[in-house]
């Protein structure tokens, strides 16, 4: 007897499962340990930045009222009577035709409203005076940073939901947070199902391939944001499976399975959850590769039953696990970026289902050009290596013509989108 | 006395770096821990791909001779004569209009030439023999995947320089990879100078500034695939300072100074390459924020003086810094991703020098657009943190006006290119 499952649209199993998004709790790390992460709180400006009026080279702070009359005929001369290093303040006022030296970085002096580059200037000593020799007026203001120009003091810096980049990590460097509060990465159970599987390190025997799923999604979680759980093998007996993945779903945020959500005989996924009384949102997607993606949910936790074929287990990970990872992490940009692409080469076959065809994508004069690699049969595995993007063939279309347009889902920038595009998943012919 | 530079080229100064790159030695990880590391030695398979011709479908194993009149109206009846799982081998031999049941992955077996769908056919048992009825023809050959369609035995599937994602790690896996060769990190020295710089946990006094670009560059080293070991702050004093770098270079391959090298009284920077015996490559480069830039090498190590100001070090770091960390780890297309972008906001400065203009970048309808983010002085934190591009306006151009076409350099982006262009970079007025 053969389960007939009716297919939902990519668009529909998104929806669907965003339904079940949780959000993170806060934590707080060091900031050497935050990279990557997502903040957890909004981060606010403790000081004006600059702290006080500075000086963004080296150089003479002056006043500019004195300088009016300079010029490279009649040059003006100043006497310096203070010399201050980044990090120095110098507590004396200046006053008419006196400069002060000063650092890149270091504050203005009282009474000095601009600072002339060293560049433009002559030096001389005489009678153990130091002078400054000026041949061009300048501005009052020039060359100053204003105290707050950059950030005034309480204003919102970064939102929460930011990945901290390098960029960030400066920011939050300056703004005193030696520890950063980032959200708690969610702990995502990883289990592969399937008797014919071996480990990396087995040779090969008739019959069985090596376990290439789980290093994959580790991976996949790991780059995601979320922290990989790996739970190990099992094989196709359903107590025992029953059993590892009731005691797994006390340990993780979300489960990940692979393998054994198809129609055959031995997939048995189907009858845990049932067993377990989890709610099963979808087991029939109308997208190749990956149709027999099955998403199911019970006491606030996902289970994702992805497909055992590497391309097919690939894309279910992308477009439904890495969505509730994002979301989990209060990323206001969750969704896979994706951009038109002109299309290398023809893909001549019709399209009776969405189809995510891997692809190679380069950026030419500012263009996206998509290639599709390899064979793209969804047990392939060395295309998934060189691939970059995916291209979406919406369902119910005939082959597309090399120089066509076609959209690529861009899953490895790490730029997203604030929604999901309708057009572009929503076609489902089953 | 102030010394005089004369500037090169931002192209120069590139082409100058490059000629003292090294390349790291090859070290083995576990697949678990290669994530983001770089091959160093192509990969092989170490058997074909498939190993042998197996079924991409669940569905039964038939001679594709025995369909030819199967129609709607004239269904064809098949004995099952085994059932086979994955990872399971049938040792028995299809005879006519006999049918092997095949699950996804599973081993042809002998005789049969083609697998039909579970979804397209009927069973019924009846005096306990199972029978499969198929209502259409197959082709010989008809979901078959070839044993070696994806990759044949002893063919090279990675070059080596190839950075691991989860795609490659499948590959890996699949090919018995338990542990991977992979380059050697370079260990990056990085040492902040400045008696202006706090630590990120001191509260702020008046004159000084915590320091942000130690943690910055950390951030930096550890994304370009770099081993980065921070070896603390120094105070602008020159024998303490000579003799921490004398020492710091015989523990990293290659070592960063923040700060120190502009020609302000207390650089001391250029004194220490002087007493030290390095040779100064260039102490100054035709662009803003980082034309004090300066890159010297001694004993087969490069000394990179970038600048203190955040963003000048953080662009110096971009160009010169991440340009030598790729080639060390073999990387195919070390130089960082440019494309053309419109550009979303006028940016009326004129350009003396090359600039990189902090921006914004994002992807819409497949075209790049740029915003210049924040204000664009070299000490401003809080528009690196926004930007994740660089837009680069050359050297001897007046303003850019909204809606032109402005070169970007997407230094967030993991691919790269395979040469530096020259048009972007050539031109340099001093």
């Amino acid at each position: 007897m053969i389960e007939k499952r009716t297919p939902i649209s990519v668009f529909e199993a998104v929806e669907s499962v965003v339904q079940y998004q949780k959000q993170g709790e806060t934590e707080w790390v060091q900031l050497e340990d935050s990279l990557h992460r997502y903040l957890a709180k909004d981060v606010k400006a403790d000081h004006h930045v600059p702290a006080f009026d500075r000086s963004p080279y080296d150089g003479f702070a002056i006043r500019a009222a004195d300088t009016v009359d300079a010029t490279r005929d009649h040059p003006l001369q100043f006497e310096v009577i203070d010399h201050i290093g980044a990090g120095a303040v110098s507590h004396k006022r200046l006053g008419p035709f006196q400069a002060v030296r000063i650092m890149t970085g270091a504050q203005i002096p009282d009474g000095a409203d601009a600072v002339i580059m060293l560049e433009l200037v002559k030096t001389y000593t005489e009678n153990e005076k130091n002078y400054m020799v000026l041949k061009r007026s300048v501005q009052s203001g020039e060359n100053i940073s204003k105290k707050g120009e950059d950030a005034e003091k309480g204003s919102v810096l970064l939102t929460k939901g930011t990945r901290i980049t390098p960029g960030v990590i400066a920011l939050l460097a300056t703004f005193g947070y030696a520890t950063v509060p980032v959200v708690k990465k969610p702990v995502i159970g990883i289990i592969a199902t399937g008797t014919e599987l071996l480990n990396v390190s087995d040779p090969l025997v008739p019959g069985k391939i090596r376990n290439s799923n789980a290093n994959m999604v580790i991976a996949q979680v790991e780059e995601a944001g979320g922290s990989p759980l790996y739970l190990g093998k099992i094989s196709d007996q359903l107590k025992e499976s029953f059993e590892v993945i009731e005691k797994a779903l006390k340990q993780v945020d979300f489960l990940i399975t692979t393998g054994g959500v198809s129609v055959g005989d031995f997939d048995f996924l189907p009858d845990i959850y049932e067993k377990l009384g989890a709610k099963v949102l979808f087991n029939k997607v109308g997208m190749r590769p990956g149709s027999v993606t099955t998403v199911a949910q019970l006491n606030e936790k996902v289970l994702f039953g992805l497909s055992g074929n590497p391309s097919a287990c690939f894309v279910g990970f992308e477009l439904f696990v890495k969505l509730l990872i994002r979301l989990w992490l209060l990323d206001q940009k969750p969704y896979t970026l994706t951009a038109k692409a002109i299309l290398m080469k023809s893909f001549p076959k019709p399209n009776p289902f969405t189809r995510f065809v891997r692809a190679h994508v380069s950026v030419k004069d500012g263009i996206f050009h998509a290639i599709p690699v390899g064979l793209d049969k969804s047990g392939v595995v060395t295309s998934l290596a060189i691939a970059n993007g995916l291209i979406i063939l919406p369902g119910g279309t005939r082959g597309y013509q090399v120089g066509e347009h076609v959209n690529v889902l861009l899953y490895r920038d790490e730029n997203g989108c604030e929604q999901l595009c309708p057009e572009i998943f929503q076609s489902c012919r089953s």
